[in-house]
């Protein structure tokens, strides 16, 4: 397959944005993808578009990419919409990837977009609910309705639930504390208040971390992604054509999908799978990985992602968030931009922006969070619950 | 690009299947899918699911491939989820066939599935008035409402309003005629008297489908598709590895997605131009062409879309289908199966179901509505509506 490169990304800021919609936030997102690119929309010869939850949301169930590209301009081209949950949008840029590697079209748009507030706050929780399998998910409510202290009442996403489950299971089993994941949760809210684009821009101690309301134990609010709304996009072209539009271009040197298998429980981790396939496909292993996005959904999720990447061993997340390994200037910095605990949480808008990132951060364009002299960079994106089942994850290994 | 093969397809029947889950659908196509190609389900290394809107029906909007597949104890891959309204599921054959042509996976599997039918009808509709920019078809409904004779009321779809005018406009530009339309439609029908997966299976006059109720003239009930639910599944894999599976593998010769632009009135049609790029990537000219499914949403679609493939010139869609040249036994056989308006229209399974058809026609397997000695086949699978804005189509060219 031909090697890919990006050449332009762009974001909107991710957050509440009662009144713009997301036909407004995926046009920004994309105009500023083709200024970064120094590229017209007339180049564009693909796109890939992943939304999660508008059906549900905006009732505009399909052709959700026709109907935000054509408000710009951009028509006449194949549009191909992804949905993967919380990774509807990394797949939309596996599909772009994919047009390029394959040599079925040259430069191809990826845009990742959501609107998850809505006046009904029932109804964006409904949405984000729908992520699971519905057959399950009412089975595991009624099984834990029993067991919990309560929390955030109605406006709790079941998907919390799951998250404290996974996190007693470590704690458990290896000895991680509260204050570790209060650590994850600290540094992202650092990271993020550099961050321009992210949500939450207020530096936060572990003890702010562990004095926010209890969600279930042992989350607190601070520990989990908060609802938002935004867009990103990013633009790929072949290797040869990138050098037309820029002398930075970050190469894709993998793009994997996994989903969980029935019986989960006993195999390895869905990111451990799925990204041994992409540092095979890379041919790169952790240690060499300088900078890394992941699918922070909660404050352990993101203890748990650093031993299935192997860039620690099972049971040493802990430890790595304690020595400091994953802050900016650490060995290896995860979540600079703040993940989706500080950046935000826009559903289908995450994996490009986790994508975005990357390329800002292995161009040297990451600002006050940059990562010095980053080369290799690696996103992860996942969708369902981690560990749970239909869970979905996404990695992706970039280069300049 | 390497070359792929089609080597097993499977489908339910189309129809009211008010007690059957969309997971059930689906697996009765999958497992017929795999029993026709002889295979475990163990081979599939990657999935591609279209469906349109699942998610405004069972409130299952996301995931929702993984969460039918693991219900079939196939897991652990790659599961692409694809929208492109009715166009969704041959959305998810093209991502199939891009998997296999590019060389990342051999084998995968293309799902399209539908539930429509809900016991509140208004919410059947609701949803599938979603495949249109929702801005859009409240001003179109705005303007229709003064000049429309009435019709089904509530339950009418908006398509049905944007089809009648297309019909309306190609009557007054080319003198066609509704007994012309009536013809598609007897055709349709008594063809799908042959195919024991069509929703309707009662042949039909022409006199029968005039004297059907108006629904928005030209229209009658029996020029337009109905609702229905079901699914269908077909797997490809490499024209190498196809050997081992058949010894009559379909070959996939183009596959390609269009979406129409901005000011698409005075363009050539989106099926005009997306079809002349297929035959161009299969080289292959419309006069070879000896088996055709199109997408009937309804009987006028039909007519103007042989004139979009080229399959006659422009004007003459109307002497076509009089002079009987695309009914089993005509010179280029359309519709075989019974299309859009009697096999039936889940609009997610749809697209996969018409390559299905031509699987088996050009294998022979087609039982009574067999065209005699096929070898060229092409499929053409829309989404949103003919000619208007936010359009999809969706061309595939096979051969034996």
């Amino acid at each position: 397959m031909r090697q890919v490169a990006v050449v332009g990304a762009g974001m909107t800021r991710f957050g509440k944005h009662q009144d713009r919609s997301m036909k407004d936030l995926a046009r920004e997102a994309v105009e500023n993808a083709l200024r970064a690119a120094g590229m017209e929309r007339e180049a564009i010869e693909a796109a890939a578009v992943g939304n999660a939850v508008a059906g549900l949301i905006t009732g505009q169930e399909c052709i959700r990419g026709q109907v935000v590209l054509r408000e710009m301009g951009i028509g006449g081209i194949p549009v191909i919409n992804t949905e993967n949950a919380c990774a509807s949008s990394s797949t939309a840029f596996h599909i772009a990837w994919l047009y390029v590697a394959s040599g079925m079209y040259d430069t191809v748009l990826a845009v990742g977009m959501e609107k998850l507030f809505h006046p009904d706050k029932k109804r964006t929780f409904t949405a984000i609910g729908s992520a699971i399998d519905l057959d399950i998910a009412d089975e595991f409510a009624r099984q834990m309705s029993g067991e919990q202290s309560g929390g955030a009442g109605e406006s709790r996403s079941v998907f919390m639930d799951y998250y404290a489950n996974l996190a007693r299971q470590h704690m458990a089993r290896y000895g991680t504390t509260r204050e570790q994941f209060a650590q994850i949760a600290a540094k992202n809210h650092t990271n993020g208040s550099l961050n321009p684009h992210a949500q939450f821009q207020t530096p936060r101690t572990v003890a702010d971390i562990l004095a926010a309301p209890l969600i279930a134990e042992p989350l607190t609010r601070m520990m989990c992604s908060p609802i938002g709304d935004g867009a990103a996009a990013v633009i790929i072209t072949t290797a040869e054509k990138a050098r037309q539009f820029t002398t930075k271009p970050v190469f894709v040197r993998a793009s994997i999908i996994g989903s969980s298998q029935e019986h989960a429980a006993d195999a390895p981790g869905i990111v451990e799978k799925t990204s041994r396939k992409a540092y095979s496909m890379a041919g790169i292993s952790p240690s060499e990985v300088q900078v890394v996005e992941v699918h922070d959904a909660t404050a352990p999720a993101e203890l748990i992602i650093y031993e299935e990447l192997g860039l620690c061993g099972p049971g040493e997340g802990g430890k790595m968030i304690s020595d400091g390994v994953t802050q900016i200037g650490g060995r290896v910095p995860v979540n600079p931009s703040g993940g989706l605990l500080a950046k935000g949480h826009p559903v289908g808008a995450t994996g490009v922006a986790q994508i975005s990132e990357i390329f800002w951060q292995l161009r040297g364009e990451a600002g006050k969070r940059q990562v010095a002299g980053a080369k290799v960079g690696l996103t992860e994106n996942g969708g369902g619950v981690l560990g749970g089942e239909n869970a979905v994850a996404s990695v992706h290994i970039f280069t300049v």
